[in-house]
């Protein structure tokens, strides 16, 4: 595969944006990553979503978004993949590229869920889990997550204070960044006081949704001369859709296979990854995701966080600009998000939660409760 | 990008299977595609699907289905493009094993519609027109086709009966296909007597839906010595997505552009094609496709009809197994059946409706009323 470099990054505050339409949100992250690369329009786009044909009665989102923002006649396409529909819309376009198809993707991930009431997102979420052998039966996502975190509490003796760090780190560092949806900082007590959702995930365990767009432009490396971000690893893998059917419901086995192959086509190892912007969609998906990555032992995922090692300042920074936790989690776009903020990280623009020195940033977009696990490594190169 | 192949392909028949769900129905297909390519498993699914999310309650459609058919594990995704999904499933795998990701890709279209009443499937067909400004005024999907029809009728002088060829051969040629869903002839009397849907549109002009599933394997075209199927040439374009935005609403810009791209990559005309698979989910739709592709003069689409050059042996023949019209449109499989009956002609699997001496064969997959449009060209190779 020819080598892939980010041209430009954009994206929009998350918010609830009553104000403007999900191709209003698009458009303005595109023109954003177009400014930023330079360059008027690409040669195709690759848009990750997962809820407008549920939330705003739109499908072929592709061709809506690129007739709205005027890349009239350019090929245009949606991903979808649940929570990783973002990082799935971004591979697209990079096999895209990197096959000589094309030149230069486009990349959007975009989600308006906030128009709604709740109730509507609330099963509209649900579609991510298996609809004939969970949601028929009545469960809900945040609910099949509930299982899965309290059953990792009872295999490996944590008590629920013990999961607070993962918050109140992305909670303290959404502060320093403007596009993040919950700006301020939380306590212990707060973590602990707040109220139940589905034990016992209660709200400080659990992403906020949100309105927002970020996009990505790629292009081949060789344009690109001096300083540029290259992709240097990307990889997909996929588990049992029904968390019943794992083998292992505890371990992130498409974040393994996922994590691996990244590490492998990067040639780096764990210890290489200077950044690593995870999916705590909830908290026990941050630990899960750490272990399965191979920055903890399986079922010591919540020691990082307790360690303080999770910190901009610590060995395994995640969540640098909030997180999905406070930056916020509209679905189809928290993969791009992700990316964007790798970005700028690589690029050091991140003030008050930059990491030092930061040369190998990793991203990790998961889609359902651990059925669709992307994970892209992106290297800063002189 | 390296010369790609189709190693297998598989389908189901195109029906009302109230017994099979949705997974049920791509695993079929999926499965006849590797048993006819002699493998257990591909490195990556793609899947074209529109409507689950609103039909059946499924995201996450690419690991429902990977699971479901035993590639656990392996990457898979969900491409969608309202009725072009199949064809930018195709596209996206074709990409994928171009760009050296990966070595072999097994792309599926599926959809499953008749499980819910007729109001449900005209609400979620509208979401393939725009929302904002087509949709909320009230026009349903037939609608919008049906106000080109009668502009196209009013501008060149055709009467309805002028189409009735179209519909005729496609009947015709259904009777001969077993996937087929409407294997019955029809006559000149029946398709003017036929019920009205939206003037000047008759159930006769009217594709039916359906549910059905078709698939295909791709690997290098190195990996193949003796007889092959090549993709010689596949391109992605779009219009504006509203009809009413469009610079010449007759005029299908998106066929010509893809048409052409995908010409000069095969490196052939419009008089090398053998076998036109064409898009005919409503009569005045072939008519446009023929003239966009180059095949007839502005305006003068269904004189290609009444002379009979669209019959297997005529000069451009289309839907030789049916088409849309006969064979069935389960939205977003249609574009997978499509490549998959191309295929059945370069092989000469046909019987009688087999086009004789086919070598190069088209297959051309719209989304929306001319919104997103793929073209394919496949050629076999000894």
């Amino acid at each position: 595969m020819r080598p892939i470099a980010i041209l430009g990054i954009g994206q929009t505050k998350i918010d609830e944006h009553w104000d403007k339409s999900l191709k209003e949100l698009a458009g303005e992250a595109a023109f954003a990553a177009l400014a930023d690369a330079g360059i008027q329009r690409a040669d195709a786009l690759f848009v990750g979503n997962m809820l407008s044909p549920l939330i705003s009665g739109q499908n072929q989102l592709g061709t809506h978004i690129s007739d709205w923002i005027g890349m009239w006649g350019a090929e245009a396409v949606k991903i979808e993949a649940a929570c990783a529909s973002g990082a799935a819309a971004f591979r697209a376009g990079l096999t895209a590229v990197a096959s000589g198809e094309i030149e230069s993707a486009l990349v959007v991930g975009v989600e308006k869920m906030t128009d709604k009431a709740g109730h509507d997102v609330t099963s509209a979420l649900a579609t991510a889990a298996d609809a004939d052998y969970e949601v028929d039966q009545g469960i809900s996502f945040v609910g099949l997550n509930a299982l899965v975190m309290r059953r990792y509490m009872h295999e490996y003796g944590w008590k629920h204070a013990d999961f607070a760090p993962f918050s109140i780190n992305a909670h303290a560092n959404a502060v320093h960044n403007p596009y993040a949806r919950l700006r301020q900082k939380i306590t212990l007590e707060q973590f602990e006081k707040s109220s139940m959702v589905a034990t016992p995930i209660n709200l400080m365990d659990a992403s906020p949704i949100g309105d927002g767009a970020a996009a990505a432009i790629l292009v081949p490396a060789e344009r690109l001369t001096g300083r540029r971000i290259v992709v240097a690893g990307s990889a997909s893998a996929t588990d049992s859709i029904a968390v019943h059917s794992r083998r292992e419901p505890l371990f992130l086995s498409a974040a393994y296979a996922s994590a691996r192959q990244a590490y492998a086509q990067a040639e780096v190892s764990p210890t290489d990854i200077d950044i690593f912007e995870l999916h705590d969609a909830f908290s026990i998906m941050s630990a899960l995701s750490l272990e399965a990555c191979g920055f903890a032992e399986r079922g010591q995922g919540p020691r990082l966080g307790l360690d303080g090692q999770i910190r901009p300042e610590g060995r395994v920074p995640v969540c640098t600009r909030g997180g999905l936790k406070a930056r916020g989690h509209p679905v189809g776009a928290t993969g791009m998000y992700q990316i964007v903020e790798v970005v700028q990280q690589l690029r050091g623009e991140c003030g008050k939660t930059q990491v030092a020195d930061a040369r190998v940033g990793m991203a990790q977009n998961i889609g359902g409760s651990g059925a669709t696990i992307l994970t892209h490594i992106l290297r800063a190169e002189n």
